[in-house]
This record gives C-alpha cells, structure tokens and sequence, in this order.
C-alpha cells in the first residue's frame, strides 16, 4: 500500500476535484477557489434497479452478441428499399383479410377499452361495409364479438388515427425491394372530418366510396403506366424540402402530384374524373403521409425477428395503449397508457377535447423519420407548436438513443447528416431519453375528427418491461 | 480645465482601455494585466476619403429625408402583390417591343462587347425569329446596326441568364395588385443546352418553337382557368420547403404543377399534349425561376423613382457589366466589371470555361430572395458550394445592409425571421457588405451552355460611383 497518503494529508494539499452528481458540490467548491470539474452523469435508467441489473445481465450475457444483431438489425434498415408497386383491394391483398375483419392501429384491443375516435372510425368502417344501417347497429355488431378487431400490424398494414381498414377499401402496396417483404395501407382522406379521426357521417362515408371507386382505380392505372415509384428516394428529397414525412408532407404530396400527373393524364378516363383526383391529392398535404407509412413499416419490418436484437421494429397506438415490439422478442407487444399531446389545437377545441395519442404513424419514428427528422422540417413547429431550434434539439437528441444514421436521408442544416435510425430500446432506458413523436390530434368523442396537432411522449413502462423481457431472453 | 489630470498621473492609476483599431493593441494591454475591450470597428467604406465625404453630404442634406424616403421605397416594396395574370406574345403585350428588336440581360450593353453566351443568345434569337438562316448571318446582322439590343430591364421586363426575348417568344405576364406596374419574363428552357446559356442548336430551337406553338397556350388556357395566381403567398410557402426562389426552386416548381394540374386537365386538348407539358414541368425544377423574376422585379418596380431614396431597385449582369439603379437617381445605370463565379462545375468543365456573371436573376436578390433568403434553402450548398452554415451567415450578413425585414418571407430556421429587403446603397458602401448572389454558370463561348453554379460578388466600384451621384443629387 505505498503511496498512500494519510487522508488528512488531503486537506493541505492543492485540490483538483472531479465531482458527480449533485452539481453544488462543485460549485462550492469552486466558491472556496478550488478548481472543480463536473461531469455530466445521471445514473443508468434513472437508478432503477431493475433496470440497472436488466442492463448489466443484457451487458454480460454471452449467448448472443447484441452489438452484433443490432449491427445485423440496423443494416437490413438502412438497406431497405420501399418501393410502391401498385394499388390493390384490402380484401385482395392484405394477407389474412376477411370480410367480417376491421383492422384499426396500435396494439390489440378489445372493443370495450377503445378511445372514442377509434370506435367511431370502427362505426364508420362497418356502415361503409354495409355491415351496419346505423351507428346504433354498428356498436351492437362491434361489441358482439361477430367481428374480428385485430392490428394493422398483424396483417402487414399500418393506418393513421384510428387505423381502421375493411375489406374493402383500397390499399397502396409496397414491397421491399432488397428484401422482399411487403406492407400495406389505406389511402388518406384529408383533415377534418374523417374515419381515420373517428367521424362517419354520410360525407366522410361518401368520400370513401368516392376514394373506392373513382380514386383508387385512377391511381391504380396511373401507377401501372409510370412503373413502381422508389420511396427512399422520395423521402430523401422531401428531407431537403422542409418535410419531416410524419405531419409536414407538404413537399412529398407535392412530388408524388408531379411524378404521377402526366400518367393521369394519359389515362383513357373523363377528363372532370382525372381533375378531380388531382384537384383531391393538391387539397391534402397528409396524401403522402400514407405513403411514408407503409414506405417506413416495410423497411422496419425487414429488421424484425433478429435473434438478440434490441432494436425496437414497432411503435403503435390505438389511443388507449402505446405498444412496441422487439426484434429480438418476435411477436410480443409491451404496453403502456396512451399519453395525453401537448400541441396546439384548432379553433374551438381544447385539451380537454382530446383523445389520448392514437394510431400507427409512429412507424414514421421507428424507421427514423417524423419526429426523428424534425431537424429538416423546422416550418412544422407551426403546427405542432414549439421553436424551430426545438426541431433542431429533438433531432439531436435522438442520436442518443439510435444506433445508425442513414446516409439516404440526410438532413441539411445539421451538415447533411443522416437521420437518427434503429431505436436501441437499451439506450432508451439507459438514458431515460424517450422517442420524440409528433402527431395529429382526434376528439375524444366518436364522429367529430381532428381537433389539433402536437408532440407526445411514450409511456416510459413499455420501454422497461420489453427491457425486463429482453434481459430473460438472452440471460 | 478643472477635473483635468496630467498626463504622468495616468501610468500611476488603474487602466481600463477601450481600443479601436488593431486589435493587437488591446492584446499587448491584456498580457500586461490591464483590462482592454475590443471595439468591434472598420473606418466607413474601407477608409475611402471619397466616400467617407458622399457618406457626410448625404447624412447632413437638409434638402431631402433619405430615411423616409427609404422608409416609403420599403413599404412599397413590402406591400407589392405580385399577381401571375396571364400570358402573352412578346411583341403583342412587351411596352416597346418590335419585330427587330433582342432584349438582353443586364444593363446596356452593344455586339461588339457582348460576352460569348449573350452573343450565342442573340444569335439564336435571330434563328428563332427567321431573320437570319445560320450563325454567319446572325452575327453579321446583329452587327450591323438593324437589330435594336436593348435590356429587358427598360421594357418592364426580366430574362435569366443571357435573357434574350425577341418578338414571337411567349411570355408571362405579371401585374402589381398594389400598384398596377406590370412585369415580363419569357418561359424557363431547363438546364444544359439552352438559349440562356448561348446554346443556339436546332434542339434548342425546336424546344423554342415548342414552347411557343404547344406549351405556352396550353398554359395560357390553363391559367385562364384557374385565375390569376398569388406569387408573393408561393414564394412565402416555398421559402418554407427549402428553396430560395433563385437557384433552388423544386419546391416553387412543384407547387405550380400541383395549383395547375387539374386545370391543364381540363383542357380540350389531346392528353398526349398535356401529358407533354406536365412531363417538361416535372423535368425542370427551374421552371419556376422565370416566375420568381418578373414576381421580384413586379415588386421592386413599385419602389423606384422616388425622390431621394438610396434603395437599389435593380441589380443585373450582361455578361459584360453589373450594373444597378437606385430609386432616387431615375434610370440611370452604375456599372462594373461582371465577376467570376466561384462555384460547382459540370463535369468536364472548369473555371477556365466559365463566363462572367450574367443575367437579370440577381432581381430575386433584389427583392429580397434568392441569396439573400439562402438561410432557407441549406440543400443549396450542394448546387452552389459551401457549408449549410454558410448559407444561413450570408441572409444574416444581409440584413446588414437591407432597411426592412419581409414579414411575408418567412425564415423557419431563423425562428420566422423576415427576409432582409431594401438594399440600401449607404449601407453597402459603408459596410462594404456586397450583396451575396447565386447564379447559374455559362460557357464562355457561344453555342455550349451551362457549366456550373456557385456564388458571385459584385464589383464594389458601381456601388461607390451610383453613391457619389447619389450625394451630388441630394447635395
């Protein structure tokens, strides 16, 4: 033990402290004019200790190599190639579809702990269906048990909101072409009024069928003629555009109106019809947003059921539960309460209008995107409150917790760097740092719409029970 | 005298310096222990006694109030509402126009003195109108004296680059809500081979002929239509979606196609026509440049010609000379040399190949775009060169010599922040801040066309000599 000093020689010695923790430490100590360094530390997880022994058995398991799965996980994103490919009829196309079969998004749920908006959009799913003549029939038939309620993402597909898709409603549908894997989803309808925000009066349903049968084949037929249409490459470029691809897709809806525009023209149909659908994709901004969903759920998608992989493949939320799913623990979802959003809303309504966060757009998130790229869309502070350098901040914050970043979609005003992309749900509860997510807003009543938009946070226990679970798995 | 010390008593006493000039002095006083601050200072106009002098005649004329002539020459840039109304024949709606007759970019500028890509336009022009049958005849024509070479800028119009209008060409028509003044520019080519930049082939002269007999009244037609269409609400949505409205405008081109798809639909025209016409508006992002242009100078126009105003109401090259006009000083134009462009070359191309700067585009920069609005365009660099953070130094470094922020033109990254608007010449030569402008890069020779992009200053001389006679004006 030479060389240790008494410990009362410590205090007629010069002091150079390196202090953690409480920072008043340190500045009292540089008060009395000792030089004092703090470091910036908070303890793993918050100092749960669960949660600290969960990542210290993750940390020491030597059945498998995370960094080695999640390095497998983040490459089978980055590499993914979304390309939609064509429009198709649910009942057709979406593996599993039945017609007695209402899709809706998040996790599951039964019909008696749905939010207001998504039994709304379910109503209204079952009157377009003909399943139902009256809301009053539709909420008998749906709480009856004779319909089948089960996830979007159970069948390949993704629906913002409400997510509710029927057998049949169109779908665009992509398919992954490095990894062959294919996604679905609805087609979007506008703000306002809406299924997806759990409105079904007779407009919303007649714009559905309109949607059905004019719109839906028109762009079937168009897309035949202009050939599949590469989504990472449109995503890439609305990035630079002010576009964030969740709730800003001003710059997307806008490509996808001139890449498809001459092939409608081309189209053998009246001319009133063809104006009329481009006239419908120039009125919503959120046209493309349904395509950056099933774009995003495709690529993510092919990072899943990855042996060890802590990369989160799945966030969702049907405004009661907020769930995700784990690469590396296949099929189980973990759950938390929906939060409340903390946005800016439209005239006449306020947060106590609010339904809780609802619906699977959050796929924009997981695959690196939306709230994730709110750094290249500083503008959309405007509709979902907040600084531009907030958007700059939450950007930078989610490096944090991500374990790649994607050269294809690069962000300018951060240099051209790539999107924070592949969740490690082992940073998540290391750091405390939750997903940023941005999002629009339903009323809590069924068959009013949206109400606003703004940023949510996930529930902080979903993140620690998949934890929990990941740490028995591999342990 | 009393309170006044010796100066002996000043080595005795505490110092506390407050230096001007070399920094250095401050430096030797900080090393020495004596607190020293900085005084962040240049002499006015670089220490230029000539302009030092205008700067003080200006300053003290009782004759005339600059500022509020200044303040009246903003407001009136600021309320102007551009309107796209229409499109036209040049001969048929230009002031002044005839069947002889080449506009050029820039100020004025003869034959002889014309750069290579202006000659190469000019010569094209002459093919384009039938008044010459090769490039032998035109050059003899043009030099003998019975072609009239006039800038676009003196007939109320604007042309990019080498901005060659002759008589048959088709044109937009912009009308000043506010004020009623009227603006001209002819119809965007694409990029490469073309007649802005000196091309003058029979694929360049085809695609002239096309755009007159096929794509202009179809958009005419369209327009029609639609109605008149709100530049100054676009160009505010553009700066928005990352454009800048000068050298970035895939946003602003987007939004066109998408405003008139559904009415170009309608039209009773084979699909194979419309088709076309969409597909050339998709293919060429700077479509909407020739939109932007006569939007600026519709708008900068409204402020000239008032009485002792140092605004700057035109910037404009030929190839040959920059050139400006300030409010107060009526039609006169203040010149010298056109710069060379520091930028981003083709491949295959160098500085070595490149023409001097040229074009009226620089209206943009003008109006309070384009470069001066590069904070809201950070993908720019990738066109023009440099670093995202330089983009967003060169709107700040202008707001030094602008009068009035536009709170139409909003800066997202900026936190909203209004483009800097009203040049004001004082300014410029006292700062000797030049304005920032991006442009497009020409073949020195005629015949070639583009070769890059990049960033280009003004000579500093025009500015001091239109100073000089700004101060013997209002003198």
């Amino acid at each position: 033990m030479s060389g240790v000093k008494p410990v009362t020689d410590l205090f007629a010695s010069e002091l150079s402290v390196v202090n953690l923790g409480l920072e008043s430490f340190a500045e009292n100590l540089r008060e009395c004019g000792a030089p004092a360094v703090q470091v910036r530390w908070k303890p793993p997880a918050g100092g749960d200790a669960r949660m600290i022994a969960a990542l210290d058995r993750i940390a020491r398991s030597t059945r498998v190599d995370v960094e080695a799965a999640n390095a497998l996980a983040a490459e089978r994103i980055l590499k993914s190639k979304p390309m939609l490919i064509g429009v198709g009829v649910a009942l057709d196309v979406v593996p599993g579809m039945k017609p007695n079969m209402v899709l809706h998004s998040g996790p599951p749920v039964t019909w008696e702990r749905m939010c207001g908006p998504m039994k709304g959009a379910v109503i209204g799913g079952l009157l377009y269906e003909g399943l139902a003549k009256t809301r009053e029939e539709a909420e008998k038939l749906a709480a009856s048990g004779a319909i089948v309620l089960e996830p979007c993402h159970h069948h390949d597909s993704v629906g913002p909101m409400a997510g509710v898709m029927t057998a049949r409603m169109p779908v665009w549908i992509f398919e992954n072409a490095t990894y062959g894997n294919r996604a679905y989803c609805t087609f979007n309808e506008g703000l306002g009024k809406v299924l997806r925000y759990g409105a079904f009066s007779d407009d919303v349903l007649d714009r559905l069928r309109w949607m059905e049968t004019e719109l839906a084949p028109v762009m079937s037929a168009a897309l035949a003629l202009h050939g599949p249409i590469d989504m990472r490459s449109l995503i890439a470029q609305v990035l630079q555009m002010g576009d964030e691809g969740h709730n800003r897709n001003r710059a997307g809806t806008s490509l996808m109106i001139r890449e498809l525009a001459p092939f409608l023209v081309r189209l053998d149909e009246p001319r009133e019809k063809i104006a009329k659908v481009l006239s419908f994709m120039h009125a919503n901004d959120h046209f493309f947003l349904n395509l950056t969903m099933p774009s995003s759920k495709c690529t993510v998608d092919a990072a899943r059921g990855i042996e060890g992989s802590s990369i989160i493949t799945t966030m969702a939320r049907n405004g009661t539960d907020y769930g995700i799913r784990v690469s590396g623990l296949g099929d189980r979802w973990f759950t938390g309460p929906a939060g409340i959003v903390d946005g800016l809303y439209l005239p006449g309504f306020g947060p106590a209008d609010a339904a809780p966060d609802i619906g699977d757009s959050v796929i924009t998130e997981t695959a690196g995107i939306g709230g994730f790229a709110m750094a290249a869309a500083p503008a959309i502070v405007k509709f979902v409150g907040g600084k531009p350098a907030d958007a700059i901040n939450f950007t930078l914050s989610m490096y944090e917790i991500t374990v790649a970043e994607n050269d294809a979609y690069q962000i300018p005003i951060l240099d051209f760097r790539g999107t924070p992309t592949g969740i490690d749900l082992r940073k998540v509860v290391e750091t405390g740092i939750l997903p940023v997510i941005n999002t629009g807003i339903a009323h809590r009543e069924p068959g009013i719409g949206m109400v606003g938009a703004g940023l949510v946070k996930p529930p902080e226990n979903c993140f620690k029970d998949a934890l929990a679970a990941f740490a028995d798995a591999i342990g």
